[in-house]
């Protein structure tokens, strides 16, 4: 498919798993809630039942650490027949603060990407989540300079970015959204006619798998990595 | 004191307890966790020792309902010295969910002041707090088209302020903040030389109180309710 770079004026880049690590965190704190209800239910069972907790939960606390660890202490309390002792509990709001004081990894490639691209184009973050994680992360990595601003979405689609592209006051055609989810940062933008670049991540969280029906015939390039865009726009 | 707002172009107006009741709302979750906690400790101590867990946990779970959720049972698990029942971590739970499902509850003259004023100024929402939060109250307020956008600041410093105007791209003159907290909503704008209205709430969060020393001087007004700075602008 033939796509044109040319009308770009904004570049939007997701955060989680686009500049840096974050799914294999929150994969690595499940199995370690996982370890804890041991005593009561199989591994598989707890991270089936956590999903659930979270997807029930999602309307009331959003995206980020502090809901999953909210949904991890309601998930404890049931699936143990409300008999979790009170250090587990602790354990598991632990979980949570080293989570968020996670070291900041960056993926390959991202500060000489977005060095190249911030000479041409207004960057900016569009990422859902929690707005303190994400500032706090964005300082941790060094890239602060980089970027406009950073735009904490409570969601990512169509309409949340049709929204951020009035604040921009920018056509679709004028911005290019580059992420590693299909579901967040690439289709919600081919849909209102904006252009996205998807930079698959080795793990993606159940809930923004699609299906290959949803993407069939979508007009959106996939890159391996961040570097690659360099020779796209 | 003589203060000139023919300049403004942007009105920013903080949310909680300006454009509707919330510090209501945690004061009675606090009411409700300190009887929770009844067995253990008199209300009074577990007031004191839940805001010392609040502030601790600050700058890991920033503002909002979930921190304090997690702040609360944190203080549960300590107080009781880990004998805490499993119910009670649910309840817990439960009053934080009933915070986030609260119906917005207006203060007087919102609406009509916000009608007059979208006339002759971009309005902007500035809080802090958690945007999924705030994004709901907003769209559960009716008021959501009178503002161009809205803007969940992680915390409000003078440097969260520059960076606003910086994005809003005006001049501090050009932007007049109105909000219930003297520590968030009136003297860092009143440090960078921008306009601040101050508009006090019946209650405020000792985190937010200042001492007369640090207004002294300052070049601000304060007005009984919201609809008195239709008589200023």
């Amino acid at each position: 498919m033939e796509i044109d770079y040319k009308n770009i004026k904004v570049i939007g880049f997701d955060a989680d798993d686009t500049l840096w690590v974050n799914e294999t965190y929150f994969r690595d704190a499940e199995l370690e809630f996982a370890k804890l209800l041991s005593g009561f239910e199989t591994a598989n069972k707890v991270d089936q039942e956590l999903f659930k907790m979270e997807m029930k939960n999602l309307p009331l606390y959003g995206y980020g650490v502090k809901g999953f660890v909210l949904s991890m202490v309601e998930m404890a309390l049931e699936l143990s027949n409300y008999t979790v002792s009170n250090q587990t509990i602790e354990q598991i709001l632990n979980i949570g603060k080293d989570m968020i004081n996670k070291p900041v990894e960056l993926l390959e490639g991202v500060t000489e990407t977005l060095d190249a691209l911030s000479k041409k184009y207004r960057l900016i973050v569009a990422t859902k989540g929690d707005l303190l994680d994400q500032e706090r992360k964005l300082e941790k990595s060094g890239l602060l300079d980089y970027f406009h601003h950073i735009e904490v979405l409570s969601d990512k689609k169509e309409e949340n970015y049709s929204k951020l592209l009035n604040h921009l006051d920018i056509k679709p055609s004028e911005f290019l959204m580059i992420g590693n989810s299909l579901k967040s940062d690439i289709l919600p933008l081919v849909n209102i006619k904006a252009q996205a670049i998807h930079i698959p991540f080795h793990t993606t969280w159940a809930h923004e798998q699609v299906s290959e029906k949803e993407t069939n015939g979508k007009a959106y390039k996939t890159v391996k990595k961040v570097s690659d865009i360099l020779k796209l726009v």
